[in-house]
């Protein structure tokens, strides 16, 4: 995969990009990132990249001609390389979230232009063929929004995850939020390891692991259990769930 | 403002923490940040700080002991600071928004820990005062969710925000998305600016932004109108942009 970014912060990417997961894929030759300063195509004699908005109102605006051209480079650059998507960082856009990842990670080349100040003029848009939000917070621009979106989709291609990190039961793949993990030693300072997951019997262990999934995701984040399809055992475990609950009741 | 951060990769912070609005914070002296690297403090001979999850399971889980130790290590060295939120970073907790940065940016002291691998010991938990996802999708590591949470707060430190990135139209804090911006030149490449911010009318350039911000909430994020509290006027914009999308027009 070829990523590019444009971003007025290059050297923000150092750290993250070649740490972790990323730099891994990186030497590992699965993965190709060039950071792009499109502040170096401003055709301003200062170097300008920001300008104040028509109509009035705070904050500078990323203006359009130094975005333009910037990509006009990357296109020249890749032009061995299909067009892929161009992601514009943009508190505006559709919420991030793993379906985007897992899409994200099927292309061989992704664009990710950062913004910063209050925003950018709503032409350089045009250029985007998806304009994704990390969430509903505001940053001050798009390069950690680019990092995570990038982390999470790299760690998605085949090749990249170790087993040290490989996680068929990663939170989200089942829908419900994970079950509580437990490593050694069994007694921690007086906290114990449940009981079930010491005595080797991997159907109790199973089906503990589901009702606690259950029990969690019912707890924190019951708009989850919407969208997954339950069945029959499940909706048992949830009633369960239910009656302990209004016992005040803890397992 | 004194951030701790629990990692085991100090490296990727060096560049997003000293770059932008956060570097620019830590110059003025608004905030310090010291990053731990909690493999310092396994009492294992090899530095191991994970190991496989009790009942059996795909990826390690980071131990309990190196992180309560670093955690203890922490305390000693703030003591002559309130002990404030401790965050621990996991896809199974309460999404991150903009409430949450509001809540962060008013304590003096945040710790965030940083899982890696498939996940926590269960037990670290109870170092947590607050546990936090970014969003539904699955990272590498608590590393970039910590760098996001972190910029999110600290721009909203008093004194952080210059003029130039000062944001009183900001994403969210209206409730709705932000109108479209547009600054120099009017004329982009045959992309016009719309006259109406051309032609100095405040009113009607106030009326023409809400009636934007209303527009492509209701397009692209139509759960953001059922949070916020509109006004008679409001409503007729809605009932005016609902007739433009039904006859097919766009303004």
């Amino acid at each position: 995969m070829k990523i590019d970014i444009l971003s007025l912060f290059p050297d923000m990417f150092s750290g993250p990009m070649h740490e972790s997961i990323v730099g891994k894929a990186i030497e590992d030759h699965l993965l190709d990132i060039d950071v792009t300063n499109f502040r170096d195509y401003s055709s301003n004699k200062h170097n300008n990249v920001d300008d104040y908005p028509y109509g009035g109102g705070a904050g500078m605006l990323l203006q359009p001609q130094p975005i333009f051209d910037a990509m006009a480079a990357i296109d020249e650059t890749n032009q061995q390389l299909p067009k892929g998507r161009v992601i514009i960082l943009d508190p505006g856009g559709k919420p991030f979230n793993q379906k985007m990842a897992e899409n994200f990670a099927s292309e061989s080349h992704l664009t990710f232009i950062c913004g910063h100040y209050e925003g950018y003029d709503e032409r350089i848009k045009t250029l985007a063929t998806d304009e994704v939000s990390l969430g509903d917070y505001v940053l001050t621009g798009g390069e950690l929004a680019a990092m995570v979106m990038i982390d999470a989709t790299v760690r998605l291609l085949p090749g990249v995850l170790g087993n040290e990190e490989s996680a068929p039961g990663d939170s989200f793949s089942t829908g419900l939020l994970e079950y509580p993990q437990y490593s050694r030693p069994a007694d921690f300072r007086g906290m114990q390891v449940p009981e079930v997951l010491l005595n080797g019997n991997h159907q109790l262990i199973a089906q503990w692991r589901r009702k606690q999934a259950l029990k969690r995701t019912l707890q924190k984040r019951p708009d989850l259990l919407d969208k997954i399809k339950l069945d029959r055992k499940d909706f048992e475990l949830l009633e369960e769930i239910k009656l302990e609950f209004s016992d005040d009741t803890d397992d």
